[in-house]
């Protein structure tokens, strides 16, 4: 094993978040299930887009937020998603490189537009998303630098890359790469009904060792083992995972690795805004620390810092150094 | 007089926003004017896009904030605006009726792309903005629909339509219809830099009777008389036009007619984030409450009330109900 190139290879889908601040009733209304990824068609996105308030744009996808974030903190790493040769995906490109992030997936020439998510905000900082999976769909092995996941310490992806096709063989020949070379593999569970939509298949990401590190809120957790209670869950996640993350909004976040379970409480907040990139900028802290050989603890209070930025202000990317934010606190 | 279509027709740059933030340094790096609007040309829009650090797209345009703010104060207000048929123009367009205005420019064909504003948010949370024209450039006296300007109370213009070179016939033609329909016509300066641009011709727009109502912050006054007393530029101003308006940032805001000065201050506020829109917001609060039969000082009270909304978040247009902001201060 030979020195890193980045501490973190992250891997999604390349999305340009609409947000627009909206009432509870207009989400029943749209028939939107509140607090989830929902997927819609191109169709229902021109509709949708017709039917919401003013709004802003700004770079969003789970794994790229959690790039930004690791950039932010002084990390080095790569990124790999898909746009199209569109307006959108020169905003994506321009700010994720802005960050720090390297990036240089070659863009879809034609046929689909980038992806877009047009994001609710409800007077409680709920976000509810409404995703249209454009060039997204695109990405598939073709795309994966062999070089850059060799000789990244982690290899990270988020669940949601089960929804477009080819993506699954990226990330299934990604995994075995990274463990080839002895580097780590790491995945989000995304979103409880993208859960529900591949249990068996991440469970048998992560029964196979093909994933090292599982980041999950408690509702993803529940969701993955089908059950209302947490301690069940995280009983059978010790089994699954050698390393486990799960985020509790205000509660905090829980370590679960074979031996223990540990409890570090979240970061104290003025406002709460904006939840959405709550679970991406955790997952951004803690594999910051983590390849930067911080105890697990101080992981998630790195993970439990940058979430706490994140929820304070629209958007889903940080708009305050992590690495300045770090230091203010200590960590 | 029949009944009015509007309350306000505002005529502006329609413009997409492209909001990140910058050290002091990165500005006298690269050149550009603290707290002005600089104009730039594709290439420079080009070179600095690729300088500017990971960025938030949103509407903006200052008539266009401006009628934005009368509508989320409830009123009924139009804007005319080019964009041209490009992501950036559908943005502009969507934002703009998404908030209650009546807009229907035709847009550019074809030829340059929506004009954008790449605009760098300081520490002290001073805006400097970076403006390449686009399709406004093509902004003419085609454009103005004379039954909208007929039946609005008062038809409003931003300085800022004296750089591209069509517009100015454009609103000369607009004041002439609102005035022979017994309307009143409103401008703000928009720029100390513009105001010595075109200081002649704002001037002569004044004094001809042309315009009934200016807008500026103590800066632009001063540079309109060219002198440093503020006392000086008000007494010149309350010859030159029956009514004006002079913002003064943290210290309020002036209303200045024949016969008499009134002060009023500024409304509190937690934390000054981003100044983008300050003054396009009073002008917002100001033509909402005069179109409304209010007094002249709660006209003020009004401006700054909407002032002070936007300067706390990032982005020049309101993300509160400026009707509900005003139902809770008493106004």
């Amino acid at each position: 094993m030979t020195g890193n190139t980045h501490d973190v290879l992250a891997i999604g889908n390349a999305i340009v978040d609409i947000i627009a601040q909206a009432e509870d009733d207009f989400l029943v209304r749209e028939g939107i299930v509140k607090g989830a990824m929902n997927l819609i068609d191109a169709e229902r996105a021109e509709a949708l887009y017709a039917a919401m308030g003013p709004a802003i744009e700004t770079s969003g996808g789970s794994a790229g937020n959690t790039a930004a974030g690791i950039a932010s903190f002084g990390g080095k790493v790569g990124y790999i998603g898909k746009v199209a040769n569109d307006h959108l995906g020169e905003i994506f490109r321009h700010d994720i490189k802005a960050i720090g992030v390297d990036y240089d997936t070659e863009p879809l020439p034609e046929g689909v537009p980038t992806a877009r998510s047009m994001i609710f905000v409800t007077p409680d900082g709920e976000r509810s998303m409404n995703t249209y999976l454009g060039a997204c769909i695109e990405l598939g092995p073709s795309d994966i630098d062999t070089e850059k996941v060799k000789a990244a310490a982690i290899t990270y992806f988020e669940g949601y890359l089960w929804d477009p096709a080819a993506a699954k063989d990226a990330i299934r020949q990604a995994a075995s790469i990274a463990h080839e070379a002895d580097r780590k593999v790491a995945m989000t569970l995304s979103d409880p009904f993208c859960v529900d939509r591949y249990r068996d298949e991440f469970l048998e990401l992560m029964r196979s060792g093909a994933v090292d590190i599982v980041f999950a809120n408690e509702v993803e957790a529940k969701s993955l083992y089908q059950t209302a209670s947490l301690d069940s869950a995280v009983a059978a996640i010790r089994e699954d995972c050698a390393l486990s993350a799960i985020t509790m909004s205000e509660k905090g976040s829980m370590i679960v690795t074979r031996e223990r379970t540990g409890e570090v409480p979240a970061h104290p907040i003025d406002n709460l805004v904006d939840t959405t990139g709550a679970g991406d900028l955790y997952a951004a802290g803690f594999l910051y620390g983590l390849t930067h050989g911080r105890e697990l603890d101080d992981c998630a209070r790195l993970g439990g810092l940058a979430a706490s930025e994140v929820i304070q202000h629209i958007g889903p990317r940080p708009q305050t150094s992590l690495a300045d934010l770090a230091k203010q606190s200590g960590l």
